[in-house]
């Protein structure tokens, strides 16, 4: 593995913890059993990165390569049900909504860095990001036959995502080093969108 | 750009712009943002083409190929977002449907046109042209919550693309010009959904 | 076509059979026309698959190779239309899971099957012969606006898929013939779901 390599490796495991969270944490409020928790989290975690490397054509898709990956979520939903079971008392909904902003900020770098590195012009890889980073949480919303996210909270949400995809942009275009570019660019996501929900912002 | 990616263009072109005023006048009864105005208009107007381009493993994608039309939707939906909010009192309901009837005509003579010059068997391409015209709006209904409007409507839809892709094959089978091919029959599709619409025609 | 493609074609076949029918049944619950009893039977009978074929990049995909698959259930559809409406008063619910757990069961080992000749690692091929499974059903109730029974349903759904591909793998494991591991492994999921319906086990 590549320093490169591994380092987007280690961001994208962040993006994949974060997303499987938020489907251990949404997959609760409907009172499932473990296999219902683990094809939440499965599909929150994979979904959004099983697009990209379809729209980029990288084979294996990352979950395929790296099997660990589906084991780690195997184990964790495990371990999540009966803990979540009890928690959701304790852990009030800005759980879910941090670990869905981890998700969402992390994917989207992994996402349009891939995309710049595939040759692909700036805004399509933008666009790729955003998508990378939206989409487990459209899946999850979807199978649990609800609006998604994105479209059904009126705080920045996407919009985060493009932001912080431009920031990227930014920093590889001068010359930042590529960890602090990563790193910087998907805390940046999550955070502005922690602080929007925090503070109600709207874009109406 | 040949005479035919030409043509294929402009087809496509009218296909991706009403599918696109479909979801803003969807989104819009929902009353989002511009954001999720742009998502819904992005799925919308680039979900068929997608699936279809999945399914004849035609790369890169239209949409990246052709970036522009990603930042047309982007423009047209700032701009669009505001005008809708007041528009919808005006415009009624026959709004959605055309554009919707607009995209579903355009988009599955473009993939039936697409999917018998990849070689595929003539039934199977004119099921991808029915899939592609269909797809957008399905995905549009889907992560808006609701049924898609290719079974919830009882008016043909999904017939009158059928007929419509079987009506370019036997063109193109009498050897027609491509240009009056693509534009009569997707124009057919198109006025025939309409008319159904309008006198309520039922299937059952 | 050799023994083993002709002995997986045969599997498939029940395959699809028993999803489009899973399909023909929920849509008459809805009350659809033709056309949507057709739109739901494809979408269950071809969409696990071709998420499959996507997964394994195997082309064409499986019902563009075989175009009698999707002949079959366009006649299928004009059939059960006009006899469900009448029948669902007299076949029970149990048709419909049955039909599903048909499906559940045989697309299950056909990917488990196909995934281990693509070289998967197990466990990944384990877990994609239960996402070809599942997947035609989600898709079928995500499009009818309900959670899909892979999360709904708290009897063992996806568990069945899972220990039924690992009976599979171990199946091939000791030197069985193909025939009698397929055919036995997939009729172990479906018998399997069945009974766990049935007697109302639950994982919780």
């Amino acid at each position: 593995m590549t320093d490169t390599a591994g380092l987007l490796f280690a961001v994208e495991l962040v993006a994949v913890l974060g997303a499987a969270f938020s489907g251990f944490a949404e997959s609760q409020r409907k009172d499932m059993d473990v296999v219902g928790v683990f094809t939440v989290a499965f599909v929150t975690a994979f979904g959004g990165g099983t697009l990209r490397d379809v729209l980029l054509e990288r084979r294996p898709f990352f979950w395929v390569e790296h099997e660990n990956y589906v084991i780690l979520i195997f184990a964790l939903s495990l371990l999540a049900t009966p803990i979540m079971r009890h928690a959701h008392r304790i852990i009030p909904n800005v759980g879910f909504i941090a670990a869905d902003a981890i998700g969402l900020g992390f994917f989207s770098i992994v996402g349009v860095s891939l995309a710049l590195d595939a040759g692909m012009p700036t805004f399509t890889a933008t666009m790729m990001g955003v998508i990378t980073g939206v989409f487990g949480g459209v899946l999850r919303d979807v199978i649990l036959n609800e609006v998604p996210i994105v479209l059904r909270d009126n705080r920045p949400y996407a919009t985060t995502a493009f932001l912080g995809c431009w920031f990227y942009v930014l920093m590889r275009g001068v010359g930042a080093a590529e960890a602090l570019a990563l790193w910087t660019s998907a805390g940046l996501i999550t955070a502005t969108r922690l602080v929007a929900w925090r503070n109600d912002w709207s874009l109406k």
